[in-house]
């Protein structure tokens, strides 16, 4: 049992609905080990904002994110500029009686913090592992091994989890009680991602 | 049929493979109306990156996003700081025989630009009808009409479409040539965002 909570900052700090809120390691990470991918946010040297999404793995408290060593999100994050990254999952509609109350069911997390290039070869191998591992479980072990030329041409990034909120809506739509007897449909439209069979080459 | 592109700009270009790359309007439209949520990107005051989800729909070549006026994201981005939304949408998981050629199949597209407030009312009001009919269509005339209240409590942000790229993966692994006979499964596992029935309240 997990039971360690996330400090509450100035940028975790949620102003609207904190009832929604959860700072507990275990509901954040059960977020993130759920994620395909996350959109990953940074300033340029300009200060214009990018936002990318990319594939993302945990190892403990640390996430971690890849990419080729020549692009330009992964050469800015190695410098250690701070970044957001937003890991974000829709799981229903909310349909209300009136427009002001619809909504969506989701379980959102969002970390701030600064990544660090993982250099040692072999952690470096391990955090490879944790990605590919993590979109199909057990598949490293039965791959053509990884080559020295491969893991050069690879930036791995690790961001620790030391900032990091959860927010989840979840249930039916709250209308006001003068519209419950609109006479429309409220309820919620369930949404979820899906895997298929697999398709072979 | 809509033959416009957008600007190849230095934000939208795209330094690792370009052939990914689309600035059609037609192709950034579909990826955006197949949308539930964006992925918003701006800095704060301190040049701290916030990354937040929010629901997006499109009317003509403005997207439209909102939240309560009270929100820390919207009074920041009603302020018309640069920002850079992000859509994505997973479509696959590409097994390749190799770690180094595992991808994902996905459309996103990333759009640059700055937000500005819509005051009108008969606009304000078109663009939260474009958000509800975007996430149910044709529902906006079945609701207890909007009250001026509710529509005061809501900031509504309008993002000219003019600063866009589309990025596209889609198909099988690409392996390499004296990997093909490695004794694992290659191909894709589809991933789908699904709509269940509705459940009412």
């Amino acid at each position: 049992m997990n039971d360690k909570t996330f400090p509450k900052t100035e940028n975790t700090s949620l102003r609207r609905l904190p009832k929604r809120g959860s700072y507990d390691h275990a509901v954040v990470h059960a977020i993130i080990d759920e994620a395909m991918i996350a959109h990953v946010g940074f300033s340029g040297p300009d200060g214009q904002p990018f936002v990318l999404p990319t594939a993302v793995a945990r190892i403990g408290e640390t996430l971690i994110i890849h990419g080729s060593a020549i692009s330009r999100m992964m050469k800015t994050l190695a410098g250690g500029v701070p970044l957001c990254l937003s890991v974000t999952h829709v799981d229903g509609v909310v349909l209300a009686k009136s427009a002001f109350h619809h909504s969506m069911n989701y379980r959102s997390v969002t970390v701030f913090g600064r990544a660090r290039m993982i250099e040692d070869p072999a952690a470096k191998e391990a955090a490879l592992r944790a990605l590919t591992d993590h979109l199909a479980p057990g598949r490293w072990d039965l791959l053509r091994p990884v080559t020295a030329k491969e893991v050069k041409a690879t930036t791995v990034l690790e961001i620790p989890l030391v900032e990091a909120v959860a927010k989840v809506r979840s249930g039916p739509p709250v209308d006001d009680a003068e519209d419950l007897d609109w006479p429309v449909f409220a309820g919620v439209v369930p949404v979820k991602l899906v895997k298929g069979e697999p398709v072979p080459v």
